[in-house]
């Protein structure tokens, strides 16, 4: 097995990589930009070394910077987390190139899979469902338009290089096709150097339900149950939970079934997710795959007990899963809620600051993940999730009122910071969410934010 | 269901009752002393109430100041927690007679269980296996040196009104044993305001082990698995975990069918723990029982998912149990530290005062109970737990690698403040602790506190 991993990322997942990487005693070397060397994960690290400044580009996003450190180094693995480099197929190639083992899929798995056009027809060799939509890459915005109209609207452009819910736009008016097609082009070149698009039909009311996939290098296969990530705003997940209320189990399993049957097909190898949307009538779709480790895991790692990154290591590693399919066990209901540095009465703008108070709540069944301290630097450099507070109960409405308990309790301020705190609470005191009858719209749905709300707090008894 | 509880404790253990209060929509009331005004479970609880100065004797075991402040304040029950009043059958009674719910077993059982020797009897009627030793309590000293005679040295003089590890001498030889019994009574009486003392037969090589029990007011009693306690400093617990390592689990099985059997004879309300000591061929001696919760409860809410605070509070509404015995499932493994601000170095002295940093260790499987904050003040009017880190794993090996990770990461000082952090480390890396080899003596075994000690990083892989 490699003895040193080197973590290409910051915030909360790299000290949660880290963490884990030393209860199995591997070295770690954090590869840091120059923002983040007095980080919680560069303390936490057993080496740090600054790979560039500031800005993503010329340091978390430079495989150059990131591969030379590693070999100076020593380290003999890398760890992406998520975001950055993590689905970018070249850097997976550089880092297997130079004997470091990258912790994910193959480079040209993840080169599929991150081709959506490609990754959607792949879906439909393996016979999962999908929502009608343009076949290959469109030519024009012509040939687009009438890909529009025959599938109906409203509809999705759709970037071919995009994912994690950027760089789409949804059309309702045929006569706003034309423009948004080209504004969609022009969005997607420069975020991912791709203009590449396809359409697809949009549901007004679905839910986002995703399957936990692991593969490991000896053809084994299997998926750790379901995510519920309904609760969006912008398209950027807030609440995630685990199993997904409110669904049959049977319309789960089968959603599982043609994960792993989809996953096997593409040789996957490592953790990795697998998107749909469950319409009203409880069809599900598919969407896309992340192949990596997700913001929500801990969610699933709470019900199933499982540590994904320990798997990770394990698999890139070459050993066998930790568990057959048949030993899968999903015991009681887990909820994350993402707490971001922002402000929800200024259309939730980023707050960056020092923060000089923080303590985390704690007690019965209450896990945070969190990068911060007095003291700790939230920069306007990266994105502003500074915790995730994570809790899990033998039944979804105990789960709710811990997480409101556990929301209650966590205290992060500071000048100028501010947090969704409260408005997540708001969130899981809503009798949408409650009742589990809440989909993608349902922040759009609540009264505006700062406006008064009353009995957050929440009565299972 | 009553309303308002009235919390009659400080600490973490206050905290971690209200903490289950607010998830129940319950009201608290924390009574605390003078030194409490600032704590955290002032802080948290929705009203407080000072019952006395920093005193124990005139605050927490003050019954009439904290009836007088629940009637007051209209509470309608009552938490003890663990220690101060929690096993004091009069207080129960107060409680009763004055309307209040007294979250425990009712006065008359606790009174029965409370005095040891009367437990003992009760124990062997319900065909309890216990280690030869006086019948009744002992008239004279004459007469409690002819028993020890009977039973063979060593034995163990333990006061009747005793438990928790305190009030009990072992005696190894015969000429000895009056110049103890006489010193034991004096301390008894000292502690309780009660002399009677009894003789047993003492295990030089032993094992604590406890059983977690729990009955409701419909005759229903169950066991939820047992606890190893065996690391002891002068028989106060230091490290606890669920299930005990390296036992069979036909003894275990037998030990909580053993439990639940007295329990019910007894008529055994609400949450109690059976303990025991385990000698080298896996036998079993009934010791005492203690009728409320402990301190090292979370080991067992770990491996079962149950909130046992919660189960206090249904149980003495009068509701059912939440589960019935076969539907008991202990998963993984469970592994608690009590954090003490004391002084390894210096014979474990307490080392009171203000806080100027914590930060408690966070991630996968890690939980924390405590009352601690940047600011907080540690008093030297109580005892010295400080924190309690407790993490589950899906085996023992990856629990003690994942407790070696947390205790690692937390942070916790302040002025002359010192804690037993490291110790704790060292103990779990004990190659007999890891190998569940340990017995009650391993903390004398250990080389002297603050002797250098190497390796300390557990590796499991």
């Amino acid at each position: 097995m490699f003895s040193t991993v080197m973590i290409a990322n910051r915030g909360e997942i790299a000290l949660r990589i880290a963490r884990t990487c030393r209860e199995l005693g591997l070295r770690t070397i954090l590869a840091h930009s120059s923002a983040d060397r007095d980080s919680a994960a560069a303390r936490y690290a057993d080496e740090v070394v600054q790979i560039g400044p500031p800005a993503a580009r010329r340091s978390y996003l430079n495989p150059a910077a990131i591969v030379t450190a590693a070999l100076q180094r020593g380290a003999d693995a890398v760890h992406p987390g998520y975001g950055f480099l993590s689905e970018d197929h070249d850097f997976a190639e550089i880092c297997t190139a130079n004997g470091l083992t990258f912790i994910g899929p193959p480079a040209s798995v993840i080169a599929m899979l991150g081709d959506k056009a490609q990754a959607r027809e792949f879906a439909e060799r393996a016979g999962l469902p999908l929502l009608p939509g343009s076949r290959g890459v469109l030519a024009s915005g012509t040939e687009a338009r009438a890909v529009a109209e025959d599938i109906g609207y409203p509809v999705i452009i759709k970037a071919v290089a995009g994912g994690g819910g950027r760089g789409m736009t949804v059309v309702r008016e045929p006569g706003e096709f034309l423009r948004q097609y080209v504004a969609t082009r022009h969005t997607a070149q420069a975020l991912f150097g791709d203009n590449r698009v396809f359409v697809e039909r949009y549901l007004e009311s679905a839910r986002h339900i995703e399957v936990q996939v692991f593969g490991d290098q000896h053809g084994n296969v299997v998926h750790l149950g379901a995510r519920d990530c309904s609760v969006q705003r912008r398209r950027q997940k807030l609440v995630e939970e685990s199993p997904p209320p409110g669904l049959p189990a049977e319309l789960v399993a089968r959603m599982g079934e043609a994960s792993v049957r989809m996953a096997r097909m593409a040789g996957y190898v490592g953790a990795g997710t697998f998107e749909y949307v469950v319409d009203d009538d409880d069809r599900f779709y598919f969407m896309e795959v992340n192949s990596r480790i997700q913001v929500e895991h801990p969610v699933t790692e709470m019900v199933t007990g499982l540590d994904l990154v320990r798997e990770q290591l394990s698999v890139a590693a070459g050993r066998p899963l930790s568990l057959r399919q048949e030993d899968l066990q999903v015991r009681g209901s887990a909820l994350e809620c993402r707490i971001n540095a922002e402000d929800p009465d200024r259309d939730f703008l980023p707050t960056p600051g020092l923060v000089s108070d923080y303590l985390p709540p704690g007690g019965p069944f209450v896990r945070v993940d969190s990068h911060m301290r007095a003291g700790a630097r939230i920069t306007p450099d990266y994105d502003s999730l500074v915790a995730k507070v994570i809790v899990w109960a033998p039944d979804r409405g105990q789960a709710i009122a811990r997480m409101d308990r556990a929301l209650h309790e966590l205290r992060l301020s500071g000048d100028g910071v501010r947090t969704t705190r409260d408005f997540l609470r708001d969130v899981i005191a809503h009798p949408l969410f409650r009742d589990a009858k809440h989909n993608t719209g349902l922040v759009e749905q609540m009264a505006p934010a700062g406006a008064p709300t009353d009995g957050r707090r929440v009565d299972v008894r």
